[in-house]
């Protein structure tokens, strides 16, 4: 009885099958240096292990806010976010206190699935819409969904799995409409089209998500929104307290002060390695190469889910995606280090000749 | 318009004010030996820092279970956990998912805040039933709030913050009545009375939560739930998928393995300090202390806000009751260290002379 909501979930599945070359969760493929370890080593030990972390994370707060602030070369400040056990938890927040839980949660498909599970974790309904053969926003799949009359929009742009950004005139014309809009910018390091950070801080109705988690600290789990002071201060008001562990606290400190420059250089390294790839992938005739702003992309080949396998055979793991719609036999690779990527064409040509 | 529900909730507080000695939190009030922290030092470099953490915890799991199973002299195992980023994210997972967000989540007040805020985060209707003045649960209150037709109940027991554990035959009434139950056990491993572990092994629905927050490390946000292997399976099925970081699982693994003794004798020590503190607080004339299975206690002063204020002014941080309902001039202490507590003592004492 009490039970009936969880039994009809799916539990969460991921690629897990071990493999020499790990191409399957769009991770940085780069470790933090042996310099950043050290300095992770001598701070580690001065936490108060037996003490709860700061609930306001203020340091680590402040060197985020400062990290955007250069990035971006605009002014935000530790007022305008909020800290997240990785966006997923933000994602679930947002998806639980804007609103009226009766009413929908917009979003494209195939999109990032978080979505789609928050939203029937809280039990909330799904105003759904295709994306287009491009994988783009369509303007009768937007007024489809509105119809249904969202509280809450989500665009991930650059989006997961599909790679390409959406059209901001679409997007915006969401906004307009006064709906609660979440731009998820989680590939957004790797992309060089416009971003929505400059409307989320002049719009009450647009907040950005991003995350640590794909320029190379997956581990510490830091998901951060980005919004107008008073409307963050709110919905920082439904954050769990202390949600933002004492080491996460240590390390992403560590890493966004001193660990700067090192990001930088492997963000382009992967940017290089992406434009490689996607070259050679493109030149077997059987497979399709889609484009991608992201930190991995998406292709087609004749039988996805045997290619999946045959790579798999070959030490090389990605995500198949084949059980989505609109993604037959597609799927996701993320971009390694050279050396893996090299395995990984090698593996392509292999299966292809 | 989509912020309304968050304009209503208060934002979280907890005392901040910098003082020598910090009595309240109820954390232990011991940091990790040198040689834990040593072996922390160690391990933590060796994590993929650019990975996802492990979304099931293996081996952490497997330690925490081993640890619970020798702890109680039986058998707990893996698969009979969800972890949680503290026992807060399971209590709100619980409120979330468990039954209809129509029916009320049940608890008595005062008690843990994280039942209220989170049913008022997830726009949940709440049964709350009022302890009689000795902090007992009584018959009529629970009768009472069962008539509000709840699906869910919360009984912290040992409770926080009156620090008395609650009648279990009581307890066991809510339970046969087919209501899901949780018994938050926080603050068990400083209590000589019976715990739930066996009851939440054999019924449906029966949950125990506990936490490592209370016995050295709140700093790394880790609480588990244990139930019948099904029950849990399901539970777990709403869990965010990473959400324990990589760092927690590699410290948390080594502290419930080889930091097992250090953590058992220091709760003795807390239990012996305990007895001493209550006793010396009880001979000021004026000062009642109440009976307490945890590890912090209650007492009631003449008036409550300026002796809190005077603690503060003499360094010693504790937690100010007297805004909760029964709670007027209630003070919550939590044990420290010998030399802490010896500081509190003659605070106290200058105090009331």
């Amino acid at each position: 009885m009490y039970l009936e909501r969880l039994k009809n979930l799916k539990a969460y599945k991921t690629e897990t099958t071990p493999c020499k070359v790990k191409l399957s969760s769009n991770e940085s493929p780069f470790d933090l240096s042996e310099k950043l370890k050290e300095r992770i080593k001598e701070e580690i030990v001065k936490i108060n292990f037996q003490r709860y972390p700061d609930p306001h994370a203020k340091e680590l707060k402040e060197a985020l806010a400062k990290f955007v602030s250069e990035e971006e070369n605009l002014e935000v400040s530790p007022e305008n976010l909020v800290l997240g056990n990785g966006s997923d938890e933000i994602i679930h927040l947002l998806i639980t206190v804007i609103g009226d839980l009766k009413n929908p949660v917009m979003y494209p498909v195939p999109s990032f699935p978080m979505y789609q599970v928050s939203s029937d974790v809280v039990g909330r309904p799904k105003a759904e819409f295709l994306l287009d053969d491009n994988f783009q926003l369509t303007e009768e799949g937007i007024q489809e969904a509105l119809k249904q009359n969202p509280d809450i929009a989500f665009f991930a742009s650059p989006n997961n799995p599909t790679g390409n950004s959406f059209d901001s005139k679409l997007i915006m014309k969401v906004i307009e409409k006064g709906i609660f809009t979440v731009i998820d910018e989680a590939y957004i390091h790797f992309s060089d089209k416009e971003n929505f950070l400059k409307v989320a801080l002049e719009y009450d109705n647009v907040v950005v998500l991003r995350t640590m988690s794909k320029v190379g600290l997956a581990s510490i789990r830091l998901g951060y929104m980005i919004a107008k002071k008073d409307i963050a201060r709110e919905i920082d008001k439904g954050r769990l307290p202390f949600n933002i562990t004492y080491p996460t606290q240590v390390i992403g400190k560590i890493v966004l002060t001193e660990g700067k420059e090192e990001l930088k250089s492997q963000i382009k390294a992967v940017k290089e390695e992406r434009k490689r790839v996607m070259e050679e992938i493109s030149k077997i005739p059987s497979v399709t190469v889609y484009p991608s702003d992201a930190n991995f992309f998406l292709m087609k080949t004749p039988d996805g889910n045997k290619t999946h396998q045959e790579l798999i055979k070959r030490g090389v793991l990605t995500r198949n995606m084949s059980h989505l719609p609109k993604m037959e036999n597609c799927i996701r690779v993320s971009i390694g280090r050279k050396e893996e990527n090299d395995e990984f064409i090698k593996a392509m040509r292999e299966i292809f000749t």
